[in-house]
This record gives structure tokens, C-alpha cells and sequence, in this order.
């Protein structure tokens, strides 16, 4: 019996089980939240991160230990791989957890960025201002999703706000200035690398964001075999670099044909949760075979596949359900604004099949304006 | 938050959680046996079925009540229904427990059956025997299930120990002599119906057996429309004629083209198993839907699939998850002989992907005979 740790018991560890239990895994989750929602169906340790104690009888009940939240503190991550295995590693996951320390590994790479400095100070946000011009956008280093610690500059004038909402974090977390990238679109890969080295990746997946979190994602994206080849060579390069295992998702903007990466995240991603549906073999089992040392299993496609998010409250689920080719995941949360509370999948055999799911979807939920992108995207 | 109470705690319960779980669901089991194996991942009320104070906590604990396992007794299913809603109803689950009543039943739709007869007593085995022939097969009426509680007769002169075999059951669960059927192939129909009558069925599915134990299924089976259409009537006059909720599956002989009904199994079903992969909704979620009054999902193939159970103890997983199309289900309990601990799925797009699938399966596991007949069938 072979039982998974998981750092933080939210939707993404609660999928990774539902996921787990067909291959006879057994689970355990650790979150400061008693409510996390994986506790709905696996056992959880109630306990800070940060607490040695908790973390000891954690490493104590697993076997292998792997995340559901990259803000997990490195040390914490670090201590418990001198107890058990850790997938990915607490080095992955420190550069992962950092904007600064990943996009400076991209362009180690060869891989483009937007154009990024580290802020340090207020003259430091001026002289950073100036090297990269605005638009631009200040972030938090660490602990920044779904768009929480970023500031959008329109012009210097800007400054002072920016640094007004976020200087106090210039000595916590860090920041990061950000050319603002006119993107015609944004992009990303989920692939999956093996103990062994082996890498697979699932097909690339085009992205709508609304007020910073996703909200779209449609599979695979109409792309040139180039632009496929070059994304994905990308999240190759990444991965074997920082000897990868496990899941992982590399977010890209398409500006003018060209590819730059946006940035990491170093486990299961929002972005492939169509793959649950949509794939021969779905994120969260791949995720749980590459840390196990199994078999990964195939990431093709099986026909065409869109995921719309549920950001603060469900829609009505029974209208969603009378459309066919709609799969519904409600995350046993409750409702809160900007919170993910659920996704619905829908897969049809093509771009036409799923273009008129959407629509009867949209209108059935009242959600014309959430599936328009990929509407316009199929058409 | 709705809470779905399954009476049972087995794979089926099991599945049932995981398919229900995307849907916000919540389910609490309730079992005989402590190490029941849907307890791994949801709450259990480790109970006698009779023990009326447990029925009582559970009704109270649950806001719908539905069934792993059949032989749960009638008049605690009866009880139950006085305080929550039980689907499929007490009166369907009576008639489905009891052979002599489903073949009458059958056969009062103008449903063709093997020939049969009750047998009360010694004698009365010597006048059945001589109604119907041999060779034979003397069954338990009540509580059969995998082949148990039969004794297969190849002449009168076998009536001695068939009774030595079963005798002692005839004031109990009651007997029936049923006529051998020389069929060609098995099939069955897996089919659900709604609260409000809506009927969906899942393409017809070819069954191999091993020891009375099903061992393979192929879906969806080769077969004329004027059979498919056929088999699909007759489970549907079945379920309407019982006001049926839920999943149910129908087990046909095939014989000279003619199908005789064998049994109904008033739940989600082995031969089903293949939907979680080779269908649009599974029959675990269409299960739940229809028992919630929700909408029911699409029966519609997705592509070819093949189940393989695995009963007594499982094959090599590591082997089985390095063939591409393989979908493995370890359902988390010990091994024994002769029960059922798992099963793999294959799906591909076509008769020949899944040919290959298989026997590439077959020899990864060493179990090339246990695929034999499939590979046959597809041939
Ligand atoms: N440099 C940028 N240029 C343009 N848009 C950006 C930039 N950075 C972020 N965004 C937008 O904000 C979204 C969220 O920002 P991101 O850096 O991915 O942070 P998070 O960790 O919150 O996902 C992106 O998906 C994109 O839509
Ligand atoms: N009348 C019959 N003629 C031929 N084979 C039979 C007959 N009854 C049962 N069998 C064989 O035994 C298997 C199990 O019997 P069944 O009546 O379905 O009981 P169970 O409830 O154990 O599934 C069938 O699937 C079939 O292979
Ligand atoms: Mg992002
Ligand atoms: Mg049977």
C-alpha cells in the first residue's frame, strides 16, 4: 500500500486523489485550512507548514510526499526530503516559487521573456521604470496567483501608487518590474517529466484570463507545427534543467508569432484540467505515475476540449448538465468571491462539435461572455 | 450539500464516490465488513443491514439511499424508503433479488428466457427435471451472485447431488431448475432511467465468463441493428414496467440469433465498467444523476473498449500502465480467491487499435487467455 503525501489539501490535491484512487493509492494532505475541500474524500493534517512536529508525523504516514500549493515554504519542503522523497524537488520548486530566479532561468535557456528587473527599493522602481518602460506591471517575486501582488503601470506617473500598494513587500517577498507584453494571445504547456528523464506533453492549450485568473482554456490550440515544436522544446528544456518530476505548466504569450515565457508552475495546473476528459491520460494520474517512478501514460488528445472556470459561485449545474458533452466539477467549496469554486469540461470530436456546445452551454448558464473567446477562437 | 447513502461498501460504492464526488456530492456507506473498500476514501456506518438503529442513523445521515449490493434485505430497503427516498425502489430490488420473479417477469413482457421451474422439495427437482431436460442448472433463487449458488446437472442422473449441493437452501432462499442454454455469445444491456422516465442505454456489451465470475468485456458487440434494437427494448419495457431509477443491466444469452434473458442486476454493473473510459458519462455518474433527479449524461461510445476484470489478485500494474490506452482500477483490497480486486480498461479508436491494445496487454500480464476470446470476437 502505497500512501501520497500532499502539501495543501485544495481542489488540485483533491483531483490528484480522485485520480489516485483507481491506481489503489491511499492519501494524505496537509493544509492550515480545516475546511480544505480534499478533506471531503481523503484524510488531512490540520497544521501550519512551518510546523516541525506536524511535518514529522506527516513524513512519518507517507511514502512520497508532493504539492498542491507551490507557496509552501522551501524550507519546509527541504526539511521533510531528508525524510522522504520529494516530487518535484524543493530546488524546483524554490526557483518555480520565485519570478525572478524562473525568468532568469528562461533566458538562461535561450527561452524569451518579457523584459523583467528586480526591484529593491523606491529609486531602485525608477530605475527599473526607465530600463524597461511602461506599460508595465509590478509583481511580487513569491506568493503571487490568480493575479494577487501585481500592480499594472500605465506610465511613471504610476509609481508612486505602484509602490504604495506593493513597496512593503520589497523586503518579504521581493519584487519584480515586468514589461507590459501586448500579447495576442497566451498559451500554455502542461507536460509531465518521469524519474527516468522521459517527458511527455499534453497538447499546447490556448488561455482567457478575467481580472488575472483564468478563465478559459481550449485544447489543443490552432497552432503551426512550428510554434507547437518551439513550445514545447521550451517546457523540455525547463524541465530537464532543473531535473523535473512530476506535473508542471509553462505559461506563455504569443506576441506577433513569437513565444515568451510568462512563468511556471511547478505542479498539476488549472490550464489541464480539460485533460482529465480531454486526454487519454489525464494531468493528476500522470502527475501521480511520474512521482510513483510508473509508467507515464499517453497525453494525446481525444478530440476537442474546452474548460471554463468557475471563479466565486457555481452556475446552475443541472442546466449545465442537460447539454451533452459537458462534465461538471464542483470542488465542495463554498462560495466566495474570486475563489475557484469548480470548472465544467466540454469535449466534442471537433472545433464545429464544440463550438455549438459552447453556445448552448454560454446561454444555458448565462455565460455568453465567459465562452465568446473561444467561440471566436473555433470559428 | 447532498449526501448520497449507498447501502454496501464495495468497488461499486466505490466508484459511485469517485464519479459523484466532480458533482459535490457527499456519501456515507454502510457495510457489514469493517475493511469494506469505498471506506478508503469516503465515511462508513460499519452496520448489520438489519440492524434497525443503524438504518435509522443512516436514514438521517443521508438525503438519498442506493445500493451497492442487491441482497441487502427487502424489508430493510422497504424500511428505509418510510424515512428517504430509496431508487431503485424496494419493489424493483424484490423483484431483481429473486430469480423466479424476474424470469416471470421477463416473460410477462414477452421476453424470452431459458426455460425454468421452482423447486420446493426433492421430489418436486424429479418433476422439474423431467419439464425441462438436462442438462440443467438448479440455482439459488435469492443471494446468488459470481456463480455462487449453482449446481450444473448434465443428466437426471446428477439430481442426487445437486440436491445433496442446494437442497438444504430450498426453504430458505428457494431454488429454481433452469434449462442449459448452448449459446453462442453472452451480452448485456446497461442501461439507466430517470425519475421522470427518461431512458438511456449504453451500446450492447459481449461478455466472456470464467467460473461463472465475468472475466472480459467487449463494447461496444458486434451486432445487427434489429438485435441491438431488440435487446434495448426488452431492457427498457423491463425498467418501465418496474418504474425503475437508476442503473440497471439486463444479461442476455445469445442463442441462433434469438436473445434469452438471463438475470437484471438492479445496479450499476461489472459489464459496465468500461464506461468510465469508453463513454461519454459512465454509468457511475449516470447512476447518480438519475437517483438525484438530475439530467441524465450520454451513453454514446467513445471508440472501442475492452474491460478485463481481474479477480482473485492483481496483475503486474507497472506492466499493464506501460501499454498505451490502459486504464487500471485497484480497488484498494486484499487479495482472495475468487474475488473481484480490479480490473483494466482498454479503449482505442477502432476494432484493429484495440487488438493490438490487447494483445500487447495480454502478453504484458501473462494473461494472453484471458484476452483470447476478445481478440477473437474483434478478429
Ligand atoms: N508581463 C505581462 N504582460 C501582459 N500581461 C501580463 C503580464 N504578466 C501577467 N499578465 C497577465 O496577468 C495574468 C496573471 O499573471 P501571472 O504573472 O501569470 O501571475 P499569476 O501567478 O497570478 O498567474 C497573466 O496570465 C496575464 O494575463
Ligand atoms: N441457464 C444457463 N445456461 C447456460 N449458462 C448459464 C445459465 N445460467 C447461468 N449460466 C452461466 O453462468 C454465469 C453466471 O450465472 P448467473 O445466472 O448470471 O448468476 P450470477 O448471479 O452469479 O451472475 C452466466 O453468466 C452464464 O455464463
Ligand atoms: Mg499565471
Ligand atoms: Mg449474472
Amino acid at each position: 500500500m502505497t500512501t501520497v503525501g500532499i502539501l495543501g489539501g485544495g481542489q488540485l490535491a483533491r483531483m490528484l486523489a480522485l485520480a489516485g484512487a483507481p491506481l489503489g493509492l491511499r492519501f494524505l494532505v496537509m493544509d492550515q485550512a480545516a475546511d480544505a475541500c480534499a478533506a471531503q474524500f481523503v484524510p488531512m493534517l490540520k497544521a501550519d507548514y512551518t510546523d516541525e512536529a506536524a511535518l514529522a508525523e506527516f513524513a512519518s504516514r507517507v511514502d512520497v510526499v508532493t504539492f498542491d500549493f507551490e507557496n509552501v515554504p522551501a524550507q519546509s519542503a527541504q526539511w521533510l526530503a531528508g525524510k522522504v522523497p520529494v516530487f518535484p524537488s524543493p530546488r524546483a520548486l524554490a526557483v518555480a516559487q520565485d519570478r525572478l530566479a524562473e525568468k532568469s532561468l528562461f533566458n538562461d535557456l535561450g527561452i524569451a521573456t518579457p523584459r523583467f528587473s528586480a526591484v529593491a527599493s523606491r529609486p531602485d522602481l525608477d530605475r527599473a521604470l526607465s530600463e524597461i518602460g511602461a506599460p508595465c506591471i509590478l509583481k511580487t517575486r513569491r506568493l503571487g496567483y490568480d493575479g494577487k501582488g501585481q500592480f499594472r503601470l500605465a506610465s511613471s506617473d504610476d509609481a508612486d501608487a505602484a509602490w504604495e500598494a506593493l513597496g512593503g513587500q520589497a523586503e518579504t517577498v521581493g519584487l519584480i518590474l515586468e514589461g507590459f507584453v501586448a500579447f495576442q494571445r497566451e498559451l500554455s504547456v502542461v507536460a509531465v517529466r518521469a524519474r527516468d528523464g522521459s517527458f511527455r506533453a499534453w497538447p499546447l492549450t490556448q488561455n482567457w484570463h478575467a481580472k488575472g485568473i483564468l478563465s478559459a482554456s481550449l485544447a489543443p490550440a490552432d497552432a503551426s507545427p512550428a510554434l507547437i515544436d518551439q513550445a514545447l522544446s521550451h517546457a523540455r528544456a525547463v524541465a530537464d534543467e532543473l531535473d523535473y518530476v512530476g506535473v508542471f505548466a509553462l505559461e506563455l504569450f504569443e506576441r506577433d508569432g513569437e513565444l515568451l515565457a510568462n512563468e511556471m508552475a511547478p505542479r498539476v495546473h488549472n490550464s489541464g484540467h480539460w485533460t482529465i476528459e480531454g486526454a487519454e491520460c489525464s494531468q493528476f494520474e500522470n502527475h501521480l505515475r511520474a512521482v510513483l517512478g510508473l509508467p507515464l501514460g499517453s497525453c494525446d488528445a481525444r478530440g476537442r476540449a474546452c474548460m471554463l472556470n468557475w471563479v466565486g459561485e457555481l452556475p446552475d449545474a443541472r442546466a449545465a448538465l442537460a447539454v451533452a458533452g459537458v462534465h461538471w466539477h464542483d470542488y465542495g467549496k463554498s462560495p466566495r468571491e474570486g475563489r475557484k469554486v469548480g470548472h465544467a469540461t466540454a469535449v466534442a470530436e471537433n472545433a464545429r462539435g464544440l463550438e455549438s456546445q459552447l453556445i448552448a452551454l454560454g446561454q444555458a448558464l448565462g455565460r455568453e461572455k465567459q465562452v465568446s473567446g473561444v467561440v471566436a477562437a473555433l470559428g
